[in-house]
């Protein structure tokens, strides 16, 4: 499960580390939890946590609990939880701010630009065309357990997801550092989905075609860009901070 | 000079990779440039550059280059650059926005932080307490040459870095997650010197008690927190999203 094909196929992935599996237990669907004998010593609260709510705990050897991890510093402690994905209808029932994500291929820059979403209040997080798995580890890591917080929806369709964002009442924003417009300029009044593309490559001419603007964080210093997770975070941000 | 003691005493440290060495090349003072074979090749602009500007360009071996570079996996290009840092009064020469770390021990965080301030167009970026030393090789690569765009300064004793801030005409607002006051209820009219402490330990309270404000960036969903650099852009980014 800590490969994507087994994800699928087996409609569950793993939660990795004592954040993760914390968060996993409060927001998500936990069937299992697996613990080394140390880790279970280290988080006794955790594990007491996941008891009283009736998910089974078993005690693994290191060699098995680093069988399940996919990092080279096993933590010891894995949740073998429920997917987190929904259906784009569902993840946009009540439409307020929204993070799509195209082509965000990094899966570190996908949890955390998830992270900075939930941190400003976004209704969902879209993964659109060749974006990341969410149930992806370092996903899941960089995004401090805010995957569990908000709706993810998955879908390789990026007209199908505008579509959407659009039907749910939605402007669609993209932010691009090559934009004429400058974020300042734009209309953030309505409920807004942000459209960000990876960091490598940008977004493309036909999605930068296909939404109602592109907006670029304005550059005040000599600094050539921003990363995308501070990017994002201003973008998402923006609206509160008028 | 990989290490602080060495780049003190020999008053130079070294930028390595493509992306420092053009932006040393092109803000900074080079005394030298070091490059293999291979790396010559591959960035035969950035040797034509440093050789019209009459800095020597010494070609070297793998292992050579191996021994001057901090990285598992050296570009095989570096600068020997003079020191960046200045006093604090020249720093606060012309105060607009700036940004100060307290006792920001991560290279990489230091690093975004300065990349996110130049872009906010700040004014300077002091490294005050148990800050980890700009020219850190991890620091100067996240901060993508934005280490040489904009005046640094260093000091240990933070009461003076605040002094200094507050003779040259700045409010010291400072960052924290506990903060009663939420960011969007700051006075931002005058200009501003944002404080910002470490991810993992925030600021002492004796930090906290000689700011002038001290403000949160809210969180809107269930996130329980925004790393440095996303809540550094935030906060920097807020008065020109106004």
């Amino acid at each position: 499960m800590t490969k994507r094909a087994g994800r699928e196929r087996a409609g569950r992935f793993l939660a990795e580390g004592a954040q993760a599996v914390r968060e996993a237990l409060r927001y998500g669907q936990v069937y299992e939890v697996f613990v080394t004998e140390i880790a279970a010593a280290r988080n006794s609260e955790l594990v007491d946590e996941a008891r009283a709510a009736d998910v089974p705990v078993s005690t693994v050897t290191d060699r098995a609990a680093d069988g399940l991890s996919e990092t080279v510093t096993p933590q010891g402690i894995v949740a073998v939880c429920e997917l987190l994905d929904v259906s784009l209808d569902e993840a946009l029932a009540e439409p307020k701010l929204v993070a799509v994500l195209v082509g965000v291929s990094d899966p570190g820059n996908a949890g955390t630009v998830t992270r900075v979403a939930d941190a400003a209040g976004a209704s969902a997080v879209i993964f659109a065309g060749d974006t990341v798995d969410p149930h992806n580890g370092k996903c899941v890591r960089a995004s401090t357990g805010s995957v569990f917080h908000l709706p993810l929806a998955r879908s390789r369709n990026i007209t199908a997801v505008f579509d959407a964002c659009r039907k749910a009442g939605l402007r669609l924003v993209a932010a691009d550092g090559h934009a004429k417009t400058d974020l300042t300029r734009v209309d953030l009044s309505q409920p807004t989905a942000w459209v960000f593309g990876s960091e490598a490559h940008g977004l493309d001419p036909e999605v930068l075609d296909a939404v109602d603007d592109v907006v670029n964080v304005p550059i005040f210093g000599k600094a050539e860009s921003l990363n995308l997770a501070t990017a994002a975070a201003v973008c998402l941000y923006a609206g509160h901070l008028r």
